[in-house]
């Protein structure tokens, strides 16, 4: 932020204001205080049998690797509406979702990640605007030296094993 | 918004940038986006025996009404960091978190709800700068009239529900 959103004066400065612990941006000309707080990632991990889908990223950071469904949830939806409009975007794939899977929150870049478990409704899937190519995996066939962020990688390992126990609870933690 | 915290041109408007199915807020100037997205509160329901923990609000909305310790996340913290945090400023309370209690997307202030069971590990609690008073509830001693939001009165009828059950399963919903 260079300029202040309610005043467009540019004296910006970071401060503890009365009252708060933490500093924050505050335009000292109109005194407003600017937070910035983590955004929810919301996704889908749709399952089929024994395999799960995944999509080959189209567009950066991390373009041509593998992810699951998911991105930023948009005022006016909840978290169940994004990750079905994220699958539905990414992958063309409805999902009916089965259980919440994962929440983690992903420090490094300030987001909670909220992934769903989703069971395809049929196989009539493909690749969106935003994915190169989209494909189903068994655990053998998974590439997992081109998945795209490192939550991916724990996602679809925790799947695997999940799978194997035949249950599935939700995972909650950090990276 | 009303000038763009990138350029501090008050020429924004709302429009549709290409290959996004949303309106957005752009600059015409600078042609930065700025995005929104839903904020998470991060909350703890502090359990002891048979009762809950309230905060009576000393802040405005709600002021004087009874609340769960909750608050916005943070950067730099994760979901369960920010829920303990808020248990503390709000309670000087300290829980041990037991389990995912509710995630709710509240829609008519795009927010993310995401509670946990918090064992009370003692019951030297206190009202903290944001509450009136901080008081354990039995399921006959609550104050139903005088709780602050939906959220919460749904929260805590949820609770004593499970309660009786013995089972506290993760509640997701929208409201």
């Amino acid at each position: 932020m260079n300029y202040c959103s309610n005043c467009g004066s540019s004296q910006l400065v970071w401060k503890q204001p009365a009252g708060e612990h933490l500093l924050r941006q505050v335009c000292e000309q109109c005194q407003m205080i600017h937070y910035q707080n983590p955004k929810i990632i919301a996704g889908c991990l749709p399952v089929w049998e024994n395999k799960i889908l995944l999509c080959k990223r189209a567009i950066e950071p991390r373009y041509g690797l593998w992810t699951v469904p998911a991105g930023f949830m948009e005022n006016g939806e909840s978290i169940e509406e994004a990750a079905m409009r994220e699958t539905w975007e990414e992958a063309n794939a409805k999902v009916s979702l089965k259980s919440l899977y994962m929440m983690y929150s992903i420090m490094r870049v300030d987001q909670l990640y909220v992934l769903f478990l989703g069971q395809l409704e049929n196989l009539d899937f493909h690749a969106g605007e935003e994915s190169l190519e989209v494909q189903l995996f068994s655990e053998e066939e998974i590439p997992w030296k081109e998945l795209a962020f490192h939550i991916v990688e724990k996602t679809v390992r925790n799947y695997f094993n999940d799978f194997k126990n035949h249950t599935f609870p939700t995972h909650i933690g950090k990276l």
